[in-house]
């Protein structure tokens, strides 16, 4: 099954996709989607749609995960992060994939075993978790594959609870 | 000159189209998507751009006016709205609209004179601007008309400025 993670952003979009194959997790591709600060946020909007429909076409996954966001006290960016995470959710209805939404701290716990986990443990056991041999960058781009592996065991789960 | 104005939001996504010709202004045509607060948010979205792609195709506006959102002390709706909006940034790039926004106040101001007007008195005066026998309901349609006619007038100055 593949797993496709996204960190929302307009500047810059994370992406990652996840294998699980018999119980192994392994990265199948990770990238970001950059876009310029110059351009008008619409056709910002308009590439982070176009590539990510790309991606879909091209990969293929089953199911795309994302972070569940709750707001307080920052506000600003709130309207920015919303409207790029309008564009993923509506890739994910075109394109018919399951979407798992979850919370920054499920991701930490679900990759560390720790809800307070910060940002280095997570890129750490993220590249032990894929094997990869160094951390993946941007930071966005490890959150993504975080996301992604998190969805993986999310959907897997709800496979077995399915099933059995 | 045709000018798409909306009033975002996932639940009622009010939508107004207004016609300037020869220095007036009309009503082409008015309404409200609506999806279910029971359906998937990803599914509401999906219909919120399908309609929305529909609309430009049929009417073809040249313009299309949303409103420029701070939110400052309610931002759990932020995220929700942000999502809507994106939808609605992302067919104004692809469809190669003009996208104007305006502030809540400048809205007012262009419809009343009045930055602090209220609710009531916009809608007065957006049933009177355009001519309607009745005021447009619900109240999200005659936001989004309100949005097209200071959108028109934008448009229309902007017009102005470039070609004088």
């Amino acid at each position: 099954m593949l797993a496709l993670g996204i960190d929302p952003g307009s500047a810059i979009c994370g992406w990652g996709i996840v294998e699980q194959k018999h119980g192994n997790l392994s990265a199948k591709s990770y990238g970001a989607i950059k876009t310029s600060p110059k351009a008008k946020m619409q056709d910002r909007l308009l590439k982070i749609y176009t590539e990510l429909t790309d991606l879909i076409k091209i990969f293929q996954p089953e199911v795309i995960g994302v972070e569940k966001l709750f707001f307080g006290r920052n506000s600003t960016t709130a309207i920015p992060v919303g409207q790029a995470r309008g564009i993923i959710l509506l890739c994910a209805a075109q394109n018919n994939l399951d979407l798992v939404e979850i919370t920054p701290n499920e991701v930490k716990m679900s990759i560390t075993g720790y809800g307070g986990a910060d940002k280095n443990q997570v890129i750490y056991m993220v590249t032990k978790i894929l094997n990869l041999s160094e951390p993946p960058k941007p930071d966005d781009t490890a959150d993504a594959l975080a996301i992604a592996i998190a969805a993986s065991y999310e959907a897997n789960n709800f496979a077995r609870r399915n099933f059995l």
